[in-house]
């Protein structure tokens, strides 16, 4: 006798894919190095005709009926997105529904196999489709970038290997919890003359219908950790994408698709429900009552809405004001490109992109000297304006601005008042004349221009501004983290008394530190199976990517007991 | 160079009972018996003179003042306390403040070196505090006997080994949850022809003052897990008991004051703040910003009004409808007897205790036999008859009323309809002549009188309802779960495949399974270590002892990187 026995078991994947996670869970654990998928897109990895293959496809795909998908509909969506590279609509249209409800029966029905399933057929699925994935990460990587603006090395790694590498650790640190309790076991419990026996039976309950809502810039990386999370437990998942960023995720939902499928379950667990800006669809889907989990990234006021919806589990990431305390530095220059290099990377348009540049007003240690604050911005500046404006390496880093509310808002960071060190100017790209881009624009500003600065200034928007001393700089970006949330804070300093203050006092902010980066690590970077992305311990988001609460909260867990 | 370095680190309490923790921490993985504390109230284990000594101290602290807390306070309250065994006040007064800001400040003061020691010291210091209960529980039974209107044999268990069991557990998977990923490691990635170095720092910062809101009925064994889960995680801890039941729970905080200060900490890490039902301070405790985490344990209007509070982590025990399904059985007797003790047990005053016993209408088949629908509801009602007249038995198991209104709504509920089939009477103990009790009442309603029976009705109050078939039983059961909540169900039959169906459902309600219990164990009993007591996914709580997330929720997790 057995309770909760599981329906459609399949080791064959789960065995195919036994090494895979074992190796993610242990790194997960470790926290170590470790990557299943490698960075670079090299052709030894990924095939000598990759690039030049999945160009042609994502050209073909242009303008034309994305029919990868094998989900129920009722229609075609032609969707919003436009290239930021060529400021042309892709034209390309979506299976869809014209009633938002048809999404929420669909995902209902296929539920039942699913949810009853068992873990490692699951995992075996869901590691499937992102070993497909692969040979897909340069067609992921030409979506994101004509949906994005990001340049396509950046979209080839943060689209391709990194989100699969944090959608892996998602299955792992999934597999790990739901099968972290012995699913049967014998209980004896000696009673005077006596022994009480009772056997025991485990399950985990999927909590239901789950929804993915993504955003423009990362529509892949800030959307799998969810769907994957969601999917190992057990629970079906609607992706709504950004109207601007669908064709990226759609190719991995496809995918997703297909394996299930394959393995005899319903291409309608994971379903796309594409919509444009004209008619959203979003605040329909996250209201039904069958939603049970949201995942959302995007703005703090939508954030807001999605985690106050009652009866829901909610994972957020949101807006986020992120400070680099500069302190004292063993290598000015080290510094400067290092921070520079934050600055530009996509054009300020990473949640993890530094904003706020504290620097005591009296200048800082730099190595043997005394350097003025003057220079310490300065050097900052010139970095900035050098790497901009480097003819290869300018486009390859800044890439593209992904909206025009972001570029609007570059044109007028110029009136915020204060002092304007570096002007923002068009990054020509060789490539793409007709380009949305902008370089960062750096102003000084006092500390009491508070309201100017604690506040995300979403793009290539810093303040350097000059404090009293380091404390207070500490004060500032604490306050900020605080009260307006961050996700990342770099530091400099050659003191360790000073470094341990740091990190203590952004540690009660939610804030994890990157001290002292130069070379190539960046404090915009965080590491899949080793960085915690988001703490949930600031307004910045309430999850943490990917620790076990982010798979926890998606089932329940329940054991019952047979007399024996 | 370190980051974090904790404060005050003692390692003699850990040292000393690392050997507990290890063991407890292996249990709640295996979760097959275990027990840290026995629960027979042996002299041998627990000393010759426990019980006389304890007892001489019960009735010396009776009518005067709780002098044994160290925290911070400006008066005395005199309690509401009063025995209902004797009806007589208890008259013990308590430190409290006048304003209940003053606990607030106090708790936030104490907390810096708790948040900032580690996992080690505080698991020290909290076993040890569980160790010096062991030398409370006869004191402890005494006070939560005349408090709750449990049975002495009964509060000895439930409020001594088996809350003290709960707390190792939480303290256990709190140990685990904290110390599960590197506190520091060095990450290196190859980069080409360099290799990428950082040096990564750990830390878990607790999200702040924590609130556990006690209950009459289980003062200790409902506020501890909460309480111990709090601290483990290194957040301060306002105690504020039921008004009726503050004596057991003093005992177990002044201890832990005890063990704090000894080891350098702050009395008012955990702080008593105890109330009158005239003037309750709960809401204004719970309002306050400053307070990040709800434990509570009561009625359902309330925890939800626990839940909705916006900025908090709560984590809640509600009301609940909790059902037997009876489909058939391999001996009629031997389940009537189980239920009966079931339903008689503390007078149903368990979250646990059953209140609805669904049987087909044309009856069951009962061994070999074909017992009519009469002649099951017959052999529950004279066993529970039996059991409740029995001079020793009834007395020992049913114990006294805790309150009031819940003897009010015993003797009113012949008036809900339907056809009482066994009235409900007092229980005489020779004992204690003032004795306020009742012995079960049970009433076979029809299925239409859903209004009635799908609420809980809280006491010795038990439904019979002639269903059409199992397959009615188990959607009336499962409705109750889903919409009422329930924290316990039973169900007998002797077909595998019926009883993998109720799993199955009553999992999909949120509701863990007890089959065919015959002899020693009873669908109320949840052991420590093994059965996870609430699942958290239906309305009757939004938490579950003691899984991961039970401590998860407590802290916030941040890791730092270092250039290296």
């Amino acid at each position: 006798m057995t309770l909760y026995a599981p329906v459609k078991q399949n080791r064959s994947l789960f065995d195919k894919h036994r090494s895979i996670l074992d190796r993610a869970i242990e790194a997960v654990h470790k926290r170590e190095f470790f990557a299943q998928y490698p960075e670079m897109p090299s052709p030894q990895v990924y095939g000598e005709t990759a690039e030049a293959d999945q160009k042609k496809t994502f050209e073909a795909q242009l303008g034309s009926k994305f029919d990868r998908l094998k989900q129920s509909h009722d229609t075609w969506l032609t969707s919003d997105e436009q290239s930021p590279y060529t400021q042309q609509k892709l034209s390309v249209s979506y299976p869809s529904f014209t009633d938002v409800i048809k999404y929420i029966e669909c995902a209902q029905e296929a539920w039942s196999d699913w949810k009853k399933t068992d873990t490692q057929t699951r995992a075996g699925v869901l590691i499937e489709s992102l070993e497909r994935m692969k040979s897909m990460f340069h067609e992921v990587a030409f979506s994101t970038m004509h949906t994005t603006g990001q340049a396509y090395m950046m979209s080839f790694q943060a689209s391709g290997p990194h989100a699969a590498d944090r959608a892996l650790e998602a299955i792992a640190i999934g597999y790990q919890e739901l099968t972290r309790f012995p699913q049967q076991l014998k209980w004896e419990k000696p009673a005077g003359k006596v022994t009480l026996k009772l056997e025991k039976f485990s399950t985990t309950v999927p909590k239901g219908l789950s929804l993915a809502i993504g955003c423009a810039t990362f529509p892949i990386w800030n959307t799998l950790p969810g769907v994957f999370a969601s999917l190992i437990t057990g629970n079906p998942v609607i992706v709504k994408p950004h109207p601007k960023a669908i064709y990226p995720i759609a190719i991995v939902v496809a995918l997703l698709q297909e394996v299930l499928v394959e393995h005899g379950f319903s291409a309608n667990l994971v379903m796309l429900a594409p919509d444009t800006e004209d008619k959203p669809i979003t605040r329909e889907l996250a209201e039904n009552p069958a939603i049970k989990i949201i995942d959302f990234t995007g703005s703090s006021s939508f954030g807001r809405y999605v985690e106050s919806l009652p009866g829901k589990v909610t994972f957020t990431e949101k807006a986020g004001v992120n400070s680099i305390i500069i302190d004292s530095v063993a290598d000015l220059a080290a510094m400067a490109q290092n921070v520079a290099f934050s600055i530009s990377l996509y054009s300020g348009q990473m949640c993890t992109a530094p904003q706020n540049f504290f620097i005591p007003k009296d200048g800082i240690k730099a190595g043997s000297e005394h350097v003025p604050f003057e220079n310490v911005a300065k050097a900052i500046v010139d970095a900035v304006k050098g790497l901009a404006s480097h003819p290869k390496a300018g486009p390859a880093v800044l890439g593209a601005i992904q909206s025009e509310a972001t570029h609007k808002r570059i044109g007028e960071a110029k009136d915020l008042g204060g002092k304007v060190l570096l002007e923002s100017q068009a990054v020509t790209n060789p490539e793409f004349p007709n380009i949305r881009s902008a370089s960062p624009i750096i102003i000084e500003l006092p500390t009491s221009a508070k309201e100017v600065f604690q506040q995300e200034m979403f793009g290539p928007i810093a303040f350097i501004i000059a404090t009293a001393d380091t404390k207070e700089s500490l004060a500032l970006a604490s306050a900020g983290a605080k009260e307006q949330g961050a996700i990342s804070c770099g530091a400099y300093t050659v003191d360790d008394t000073t470094m341990e203050t740091i990190a203590e006092v952004m540690a009660e902010a939610g804030t994890a530190v990157s001290f002292n980066l130069t070379g190539g690590i960046y404090v915009n970077q965080n590491a899949g199976f080793s960085d915690f992305h988001v703490t949930g311990g600031n307004p910045a988001g309430n999850a943490s990517l990917t620790d076990p609460e982010f798979v926890l909260k998606r089932f329940t867990r329940v054991q019952s007991r047979v007399n024996g």
